[in-house]
């Protein structure tokens, strides 16, 4: 059993961490910890964890942290994140960062984007971006990974294997994405309260999201050249998932079942993706509470454009699944270790 | 006191037609039909209507129909639409019809998306679309008027007067939009039943909505040549509001401001439609149950493209709202009258 | 046109009180406060206020208040309202107090449940209980209406009749209530938030909840006679609605019908209340954003119950909106004006 | 591994039965029946069941049955079930049916309640009521289990204790009992379509409900006298949960440590059952997906009464987690094999 700890255990990325890692069958979790809720048992802040009776929240000190654990996912905001990653890979864990802290290469691109400045940026040329399915050989080696954002997860996956073959051409990219509240963290805020979201559909951070470099950053690496896109975000009236509908121009030539079958064939060997066949286009509710990634696509001759449209769970597959996938590939274990479970509907 | 039919009563836009009749100081609502349901008095289906305590839903019969009114609603499905508006303009009715039959000004675009033979081609030239600000006075003059579809008013409210300046390229449109539920109707189907659609989000109809022709269409009158857009609908988990993310080139040199100065002045004579400042976006819910439209926009000099977005609610300013608009053009009566409803938040 | 402020108008039931006045015709709003966004345009609270457009929120001054408006409402916590609501009937005005302050005749029962003391005690015998359909009289003389609480309303109207014509027994009084989230008002607490309520039904205050003595205050008024309610809340997760289920014990011999009757008789001269047909029950939808209250009941003969169901809309009939009607009552205006909205459905 | 059916597999039942008979280690699902989709593969109906992907629908003929699976689940309406049960049992398999056919004891009782005549009414005496913690010993010897009743379940939980060590006085019980949307099935019923039930909550078979003597018959064994309730169901606008709330009188100087302590000792052995501590309320959040049941209680001095409140998955415990339940307990299993999942939250 690896030893592990959850740093910033208490909102729902912590909490999606401790549920998977609760079935997990090579894992104990050792060591929970909260700034807020430093002292409370664990189960006082989620009752319904029932497999963590005993574990006491602690403030997240380095220390405590390395001699309790050997690999710590750290679920605390960028900043924080960045300077106990540092720490603890001194002292020799293995750190998976679900913040954004180690996602871009380019220290600048950061800085002017999160508005703060790197507190190690030396550590981002050896971070490795988690991407599962496309950097799997890479994070198996990882001491440090970065888990990717949850928009960005659900963007990439049915692009980077087109741009890769050289299948779509770098202008005009649209990712037009929507996700559930839980994507918004969990904290006391009036924008977030039920009567504010319910019955309610906005797009906010229009033209200046934060996740908008992360995908830039990764299509380029694909497509080799520069890539720019707009990227809209939305907020939809329910917890979880994540889909994104995207736009983009196909070289002249390149045929829906091109492009479908280069999807099918890159994800053959990954069983959390899944090319849906012709006509048929992805439900959040079909990946709620799995790690699954479902993408459709269709060719429109009129416009000559490919709509992608691609869901996940923004928890999961978007942050705490993937982390565990992640921990599986570090450790050499099965990608799918207490992974294995079917989405929740209705 | 003018009297009006509601025909297709027992409907989301029949409901919402009534609801506005109800409270309309110059109309009296003296049939409603129901083919489902006639026999049954109205406040068996809709107990909630209280202004309506006494009316009997009939059978659909024209003859019934011209006797009790001198207008007529239609809010039946297309194709019956067309046949009946018809005999009621020949027994000199006037006739908002709320269906698609006389949107498209091409027979053959319409039988083309509708798989189905007009009936009544000949019609077709006489009647007006029902963009209340954007055809006003032809509105005034008409006898027959198509009311627009809810994705369409979406759409075109923050297109048409770019469109219309020159501001916008005509290349590379996208209209992203999403409904709330009740955009599908008052069916009994499996795919709208709460548990299948509450918690989900997903895209439907992708490329082949048939809403794209009748936005290509106007969008091209505006424009005054050819304009083709990718229009892809996606089901939001909510009962009321559209959202559309519209994403255009402007052409060289036009800025954000000059964008939104005329959008300004092109609605400043439009009670219903309101230009947010900068960086504010809207939101479904504060439209919700009123005949509102709201836009905002941003330039994203990233990429070079403005992002528009529109907020309505599908029911009323995307039906019946409009449709009792273009009754009070119709009638030279006050635009608003009847229609002064706050939205109701939250 | 009277002159009113609305104090403590960027809560819920101050935004319900904005939405009901800016469609009265008698009455102008001249005045609305916000500790917290003081100085702010209103418009900037409510976007989609549109009808008051140049308000500014203001300081709740007492001076100011007094020179800006003749009527006040006062939408702020208990303890805050009755010291203002002294001080403003001293300057002359004339208030409707939507909190707690006033509804209790026993001072030691308000201080014991509400844990704070009364600062002006001396003005509970002056303040009338404001359930406008069982006080109509004493309002229309009042200087200061206690606004009823939204579940007191909703278990009041079906009981009182009942309790005061000597159907029913003092014992075994259960009443089973349950609310939309706007209930528990518009504060950025975790427990409010969009992702803790979805998808989550709960009992809340299990036998402590303060409307119990409000409760249990009127329907001894009503019965002659000491009557204790086992009351319980529960929070539903939707925006606004209250449906209270209430199982009463009925005298020997009295049957269904004479119970339905003695209803019927009593609301007879009252619009808003609507007694429904054997066999049918309420839906909190069918009364959503009027100001409506609807009782359906049901003798079971096997146990020799009644049960009794009614809804409002806890932010109309179960707050503002029956503020507005004592608002008309005091004023000698037609008890409906402004209160004339149809439910929005869905 | 045993081989077994599960009858009815595209309802929400059927549909929950497979999630968590795709994760138990000893079961192999072999048979799946559908009137309607006979022919289809499952993953048409269910594209997110991937661990099924070559399972096709067939019709539910009792003999393919038989030679496919040693176990049925039966997801049947009423009706139905028995006589496929009946045929099944004849052939050497062991049947659990979720329908009520062979709930109730009596079969007058059962036919004046259902409105059918009992197929086989000589096999109700066989078959064992299966409320997994209260009939262990008889569910582990029995050929066919009727598993219970969603609302009867959460409703039997905290009662039999109590009544089995006659805590309780019979007279006065009360069940205000609230489920989510996916207890009325998976059909395409107007009154079920997501913009009717979505903000709103109402009662239903008000003093008629079918459970009602499942109820009875269950808490009459438990105390042995007869027992009458007064049985409640409401609809909450979520899909998943059941919260019974129920007033009961405790005999005299029975505190509520005392009815606390007597439910923790009878579920002392059962891993799915919690009694919460004192002023803890469950939430049917905490329990969403799970086969978990919550209890939590209040004495109310003023009253008289004890207040319990118990929350389930009403798909799960209160169907298809407790038929997997009493698979694991007739095939001498752990009972907690394959069921050990914990609740999706958010």
């Amino acid at each position: 059993m690896v030893r592990v700890a959850v740093v910033g255990a208490t909102g729902y990325t912590g909490l999606e961490l401790l549920r998977f890692l609760g079935g997990h069958p090579q894992v104990e979790v050792t060591c929970v910890t909260s700034r807020k809720e430093a002292g409370k048992p664990l189960k006082e802040i989620f009752p319904f964890l029932t497999y963590y009776r005993d574990l006491i929240l602690i403030e997240p000190s380095v220390d405590e942290i390395a001699i309790r654990a050997e690999v710590a996912f750290l679920a605390v905001p960028h900043g924080a994140a960045a300077e106990m990653a540092a720490s603890l890979l001194e002292r020799g864990l293995k750190v998976i960062d679900l913040s954004a802290d180690f996602r871009l290469k380019d220290r600048e691109v950061y800085e002017s984007w999160y508005k703060v400045r790197h507190p190690v940026p030396e550590l981002l040329k050896e971070a490795v971006y988690g991407l599962s399915e496309v950097y799997r050989s890479q994070i198996r080696e990882a001491r440090l990974v970065a888990n990717p954002g949850c928009y960005p997860t659900a963007s990439l996956l049915p692009l980077i294997p087109l741009f890769r073959e050289g299948l779509l051409l770098k202008k005009g990219l649209i990712i037009d994405a929507k996700s559930g509240v839980s994507g918004a963290g969990r904290g006391a805020k009036l924008r977030l309260i039920f009567c504010e979201v319910n019955e309610d559909f906005c797009a906010y951070n229009v033209a200046i999201h934060r996740h908008t470099p992360e995908i830039e950053q990764e299509l380029s690496r694909a497509a080799q050249e520069e890539i720019l896109v707009n990227f809209t975000t939305h907020l939809v009236p329910m917890s979880r998932g994540i889909l994104a509908t995207i736009y983009a121009w196909p070289r002249e030539g390149v045929s829906e079942d091109r492009l479908r079958k280069t999807l099918r064939d890159y994800y053959a060997p990954s069983s959390f993706v899944e090319i849906l066949p012709e006509g048929v286009f992805p439900h959040t509710a079909h990946v709620r509470g799995s790690n699954r990634a479902l993408i459709g696509l269709k060719f429109d001759p009129r416009t000559g454009r490919v709509i992608l449209v691609s869901a996940i769970d923004n928890l999961v597959k978007g942050a705490s699944g993937q982390a565990v996938q992640n921990l599986n590939l570090m450790m050499g274990w099965p990608e799918e270790t207490g992974l294995n479970v079917a989405p929740l509907f209705p």
